[in-house]
């Protein structure tokens, strides 16, 4: 409302409505909504009709939307998921993270590209969004098969693996070539911030939960998580990391505790109002005149190796059961959705990824995330025939 | 996270944990946390220790939380409230706000204020905090005495009236002296604003609602209403009136369908996160260097007055009912609350209100709303003796 507020409000009215309604439009298409908030920023931005440029509190407010986003799937990260196929999505996951990044790394490498660009578009390719997994596997009924438990489970450890490859992959933003002095004490720093926030922060968390539930302020455990949310998204930046790896490592904190301090509910609807902003931006930040014949085929190759690597990556080590099941593990690896765009986001404000990677690794994002569903639906409808 | 965002992200730390701090340091000593969170921004902003100066985004994030406060309060306006008490409810709530109107503009005239500052403090002596009233009258278990509810019911009545008295101060900002064709068109502008939201649009919505609950987006009802919320604060923003208020009449066109669309809560998580900020701001933009002597008079008389507005004017009205009675009605409507305060913001906002005004509306705020609560509390126990 104050200062010049007219021009934002009408921005972030224009911003939000048009992005929902995309959103709404992809839904019905059976696509994800995600896509259909990035397409909007994409006509709608600068890039086609000019009808919004973010301005730089619209920019801010697209960047607290990740932090939350990355809070929540931090919250939604359920290690009991692991019982039962821990060992088995541990290897998955690992096969997972390193097969994505080291062909990501490499072709980006041999293409010409920095080594720190390398080195992102890697990163972003080691995303994993089960999100869009889980959804289409619940459509399906099949949450309880093997398959997709050992997918959930492994989504476990390849957030937390992903994030340690982004929260590496940032801080050596600022050195051109590869020190590995330095990689050693990020690797060293990124390990200990999870360690801690996995075993030590709940720990503490549980021992000040009763003084937390006797607090005067109503939604005191709500307090809590936001405050600590912010408080290392600060620190991860303070210390050179992104601040959404301190959300995401917050969210881990709280994981085991959302379901009776009903966090997540209450963080979606901060999501549902803040994400938008975010997805836009996105698309918005697009320059369509990369896509010239090299960049295209930049983007179509590393789309083809984001699936392979996750094909191959995540289903090798299932073969002994069978190939049906290693490529149903594989595939839903496979959609990189909104992680993957952040990681990209990260990268392009850090200026460690050019305007063209940046629209490689967006394209490469939608790719992955557009053909999972259907190809899932298809494997575990058949599966459901045979058996 | 982009653009410069590290200072922000900091900033936004600093501001929201010393506000919720203060807020629980205010709870336990059963005072209002909304005051807690100003005298944060008193002590931490540019007054006094200068360690937080809200940057334009701040600000913005602010504005933002302003409009989802009066969204719910425009949400949480029950006309069922009103049954067997309706016209009762309505004399309480007219003469709570013309004399209390009256005594603050005729008081800043004859002061030698300019008339359109005149207006707005009165304006902002009109408004009633009902949500603190209601609080006190919850924890003495109060809520279902007649006193109660005619005060809840005056609250539907004061809540629109005290909009429109808003409105209309806020759209003659143009103009310095008052001009009476102008304020019959903006009062005529307000009022069918208002019958409009309260008798057209619930209708609208109860025709669409089919319609939105077969949206295929997720939480469709909630993103339809925030939709709505900041399109109608673009539109009164507009026409010349505050965008508060569109939020406001946004979140009565929804009162209806709170319940069932779970509204609500999901609503007050977004102000969880966000009203800091605001309540924040508000006392860093207050100037203490203002209370000079003669400032300090007028805050002190226009304290008292705003409470003998209110006791004298909504308690007459039901002298037949009794003395204690009509004081009971009266003290419940007399804090001013977080409305109060973003009626002054309004106001200094659009440079309506010099610096030295605002600081006396905002005495006159926080006296009001930390002596109704032990007075109630004294008044209701001892009906409780009594009966």
């Amino acid at each position: 409302m104050p200062h010049g507020g007219d021009s934002l409000l009408l921005q972030l009215f224009v911003i939000f409505v048009s992005a929902k309604l995309l959103g709404e439009v992809f839904e019905r298409l059976s696509l994800p909504a995600v896509l259909g908030e990035l397409l909007a920023g994409v006509l709608l931005g600068p890039g086609l009709l000019k009808l919004v440029t973010p301005s730089e509190t619209t920019i801010s407010i697209a960047g607290l939307g990740a932090i939350f986003l990355l809070f929540t799937v931090g919250l939604e990260v359920h290690p009991k998921e692991l019982t039962g196929v821990g060992r088995t999505a541990l290897v998955v996951a690992a096969a997972g993270v390193a097969v994505p990044f080291l062909l990501g790394f490499g072709f980006m490498s041999l293409r010409g590209s920095p080594s720190s660009e390398a080195v992102f578009v890697g990163a972003a390719m080691v995303a994993t969004s089960v999100g869009i997994t889980a959804r289409v596997l619940g459509d399906l009924n099949a949450l309880q098969t093997r398959a997709a438990r050992i997918i959930l489970g492994a989504a476990v450890f390849d957030d937390i693996l992903g994030m340690l490859v982004l929260a590496i992959a940032a801080g050596m933003a600022a050195g051109g070539p590869i020190r590995w002095v330095q990689f050693g004490v990020l690797a060293g720093l990124a390990l200990s911030f999870a360690l801690f926030m996995l075993f030590v922060a709940p720990r503490v968390i549980r021992r000040v939960r009763p003084r937390v539930e006797k607090m005067s302020l109503r939604n005191a455990p709500l307090i809590l998580a936001l405050g600590l949310c912010l408080g290392l998204s600060v620190a991860a930046e303070r210390i050179g990391m992104a601040a959404i790896i301190g959300a995401f490592f917050a969210g881990l904190a709280f994981a085991e505790f959302s379901p009776e301090w009903n966090l997540q509910p209450r963080v979606n609807a901060l999501n549902e109002f803040l994400a938008p902003f975010f997805f836009f931006t996105l698309g918005a930040q697009l320059d369509l005149g990369s896509f010239s014949g090299s960049v295209l085929t930049t983007a179509l190759v590393i789309s083809l190796l984001a699936i392979l690597a996750k094909v191959v990556g995540c289903g090798l080590p299932l073969l002994r059961e069978g190939w049906p099941q290693a490529l149903r593990v594989g595939v839903g690896m496979t959609p990189r959705g909104e992680v993957g765009m952040i990681v990209a986001a990260v990268g392009l404000n850090l200026n460690m990824v050019s305007p063209a990677a940046y629209a490689v690794v967006l394209f490469m994002t939608a790719v992955t995330t557009l053909i999972a569903p259907p190809w899932l639906r298809y494997l575990f409808r058949k599966d459901a025939r045979a058996g």
